[in-house]
């Protein structure tokens, strides 16, 4: 399987050029949010989104500026949510670096997020589509659900698989899923051009936050850049556990981990817990259920016309899959 | 002086429109945000940003739909502000009543106000002119660097009054200027009409504003619906206080002071601060800026025609600079 960066290379210096653009974005003349806002953007992170965009924009008639007017905005609606997430989390690394609650306080990762949210929607004005704007205004309010809907389930063991699912739906498929269409309506893709790859999106999204929420349960804290066991401590029972605990043998044993950590407040050793998890059939039947959404993702491009930028998208879907960090 | 009813009565029935819109525009099939939004709602507030929208409207051709389309979301984009505003200024009640962080708590009102501002985002989606998004996206933009501001100069002594006003004309005045100008633009009036509107909003918000920093020294709890003396408590230092600064033979007593609520993080009783202030000439002398603010807005109005509207403005910024709620 190929590495993201051997698939991004192709699109390199559009990433590049997707990448100044978010700094030129964040830099205003306020010194404390242009610092905060660039430690957020040099701590990283895939640029999923940006290059669902690029890849999505090849099936119609690309053209970099409407890309970047896409992507820039995309990219920082995910940052924006994952400072706030941060805060809500009291999370004091993401992606191996201080998180800005914790290099800064939470009012300042508060208003870091707000603001990255607001300078998302200048870049968006920018892009001359109605629709757009719709589907992006959407998906937000859909994401904001999903934060409140992860804040009250934590801890709560009661939870069915199906809400798993609807939140992360909500917290990171929608604009995934978003993306890919975006990224084909801008550069004028026909409907059911856009419709096939919001489809890609959405699918790929699930599987991404389930492997993230896997990683979390099986990875080192090198790989995952924050300490494993982070989504537990935090009360955020994911798709694993949720099927560990279908194991009526294993189920009263969670219950009692999870009620002690709990009671912690999650400031707690959790390798008991863990050990639980990565022992039992739920890491694997997770596994398979992101796979079946990477089938189905791959599925859902079928009728695209065989341009490089399909084989990429399988490529990128592949990886996300079996990623392991 | 007319009460601010009276001159809100011609408006009454399109101002109980833009409080159904408000209202249905929250409610969302997930119910702790649409019971938190609600409340927020319910708390009331003069709702002086679709006011203005619906006067300046009258200078262009006014539609109710238009006109809701763009208070709508200014409201709720002022509403997410307070509600973020409440979180770092740790605030247990706002216009008498419990605020969304103390009823529920921070991490539940981090995200309302997220979701309220995407749903402001929503209905801005509505208005075919791009120039008002772009607007209202500087606007935001300001008001999150405001809020950061505010934080930046929390119990900071040597802060200027020139830093206190550009805090002010973010965090306040810039909103209520583009509720004027947006009104007028919606409804397609002129662009000199648009811009003398905006004047008059602006500088009717920095009133507001000192009006309102005022009103926490001397009001009373039951005036300004919490506790007098909140802006020390949490650090803000504003007009009045500053000003009494520039008498050398109040300020070391007033940094003593400062000092002294700032080692206790707010939690102590301010009497002593509040009676300083009061008995100086700081409060009289904000006052005189407030009026001087007032005579500006009211003077940006006037090559506008003489519309009742053009009265009623006139009105609501007289009640303004001395209301005492």
């Amino acid at each position: 399987m190929k590495n993201l960066l051997d698939i991004y290379s192709r699109k390199k210096r559009d990433i590049s050029a997707i990448e100044k653009e978010l700094e030129e974005t964040v830099s205003s003349d306020y010194s404390l949010l242009r610092e905060t806002s660039i430690h957020l953007l040099k701590a990283g992170g895939k640029r999923i989104r940006p290059v669902f965009v690029l890849l999505s924009g090849e099936f119609g008639n690309y053209q970099l500026q409407t890309m970047k007017n896409v992507a820039v905005p995309l990219e920082l609606i995910h940052m924006a949510s994952l400072v706030h997430d941060d805060v809500i989390d009291d999370a004091n690394t993401r992606r191996g670096q201080l998180t800005v609650r914790s290099k800064w306080d939470n009012r300042i990762a508060m208003f870091t997020g707000d603001y990255i949210f607001a300078k998302a929607l200048g870049v968006i004005t920018q892009i001359p589509k109605p629709e757009v704007h719709q589907i992006m205004s959407k998906a937000i309010v859909e994401m904001s659900i999903g934060e409140m809907e992860q804040i009250r389930f934590f801890f709560n063991s009661e939870q069915t698989i199906r809400d798993y699912l609807l939140r992360i739906r909500r917290k990171t498929a929608l604009l995934i899923a978003i993306s890919c269409q975006l990224g084909a309506m801008a550069s004028g893709a026909p409907d059911w051009v856009s419709t096939k790859l919001y489809n890609f999106g959405y699918n790929v999204g699930m599987a991404f936050q389930i492997r993230d929420d896997i990683l979390d349960l099986i990875g080192t804290e090198k790989q995952i850049g924050k300490p494993p066991g982070s989504d537990v401590r935090q009360g955020n029972i994911t798709l694993p556990v949720l099927l560990t605990m279908k194991n009526p043998g294993l189920k009263p044993m969670i219950l009692t981990e999870l009620d002690r950590i709990h009671k912690l407040d999650g400031q707690t050793d959790v390798s008991r817990f863990l050990d639980l998890i990565r022992g039992s059939e739920g890491i694997k039947e997770a596994d398979r259920l992101s796979q079946v959404y990477i089938d189905k993702a791959i599925a859902s491009l079928d009728k695209l016309p065989d341009i490089r930028a399909k084989k990429d998208l399988i490529e990128v879907a592949h990886f996300i899959g079996n990623r392991s960090y």
